[in-house]
C-alpha cells in the first residue's frame, strides 16, 4: 500500500496541485466557502491511466476540459485529509502545501468567530505564494473588509 | 527503497519521458548512434526538488533550458536499465515505453549485422507512436535506405 501512496506523491509532485480557494457563498456563516482541492492534470490521451489511479485511490472524480486536459480532482475534505496524511512522508516538492492544507482543514473545524475566520483566510493566502499563483481572486484582506462592512467583524 | 522507486514511477508517469533516438554518427558501426533517454521535466522553480531526486537516485544530470524548464536527464545506458527495472512494477502510464526501452537496449548488445540494426531501428520507431511524437527525425526506413546506399546492407 505504501508504494501506491509514494507513487501518488511522485505523481502529485510532478504534475499536480494542492490548493485552497475562498468562494463567495452567502449560505455559509462568514459568506465565504473554504474550498480545498487536490488535482492531478494530464493530457486526455492519458485518461485510462488517471482512471486506474482513481480506482486505486478510491476517491475523487475525472473531468475533461475543453482544452483536452483531464483533471482528476479530489475535493472532498475527508478524502483530502486521508490522502495527504498518507503521501506527506513521500512528497518532495509539495510537502509545504500538503502540511498547510492539513493545518487549514484542521483549524477550519474550530472556527467560532469572524476574527478567527479572517485568520484562516490569511493562512489560505499563503497558498498563493507557495504555488506561485497569480490568479487568486479572494484574499484575507477582502474577506476582512467584507465582514467589517457587514458588521459581522468588529475592528 | 521501494518507495523511492514507486515515487519515481509516479513522477515519470506524470511528467517524464522515456524515449530512444537515432543520431547520425559516422564513428558508429552502422552510421547511427542509438541514444536512449529517461527525462523528467519541471519548471525551474522546482530545481531544488529535482536536485534532491537526483541525489536519491544517484544518476543523471540537470540542465536548465532557455525557456525556464529544467530537464533531469538519465542518458547512461546502464543507469537507465537499472532504474527502469526497479520502477516498471509501479508504472501505470509508461510501462509499455519502459518495457520497449529494456528490449531495445538488450537487443542492441546482440547486433552483428546491418539487417539486425534495421530491425532494431524498427523497434525504435514504435516509440514515436507510444509517445505520440511528431518530431521524430530519423526512422528505420531512412536507416535502411542509408545502409543500402552505402552498400553496408544488401537488399
Amino acid at each position: 500500500m505504501n508504494t501506491l501512496y509514494s507513487y501518488t506523491a511522485g505523481f502529485l509532485d510532478a504534475d499536480g496541485s494542492i490548493y485552497v480557494r475562498l468562494k463567495p457563498n452567502s449560505t455559509y456563516n462568514y459568506d465565504y466557502q473554504v474550498s480545498p482541492s487536490v488535482v492531478f492534470f494530464q493530457n486526455s490521451k492519458s485518461k485510462q491511466g488517471l482512471q486506474l489511479l482513481q480506482s486505486r485511490l478510491k476517491m475523487g472524480y475525472l473531468r475533461e476540459r475543453n482544452d483536452k486536459i483531464i483533471e482528476y480532482t479530489i475535493g472532498d475534505q475527508s478524502s483530502i485529509i486521508s490522502l495527504l496524511q498518507k503521501i506527506i512522508p513521500f512528497l518532495i516538492f509539495k510537502k509545504q502545501q500538503a502540511e498547510l492544507m492539513l493545518k487549514i482543514l484542521s483549524l477550519k473545524k474550530t472556527i467560532t468567530t469572524a476574527k478567527q475566520f479572517v485568520q484562516l483566510a490569511k493562512l489560505i493566502d499563503i497558498f498563493g505564494d507557495l504555488n506561485y499563483s497569480t490568479k487568486r481572486k479572494i484574499n484575507a484582506q477582502m474577506v476582512r473588509n467584507h465582514l467589517l462592512q457587514k458588521g459581522i467583524l468588529t475592528p
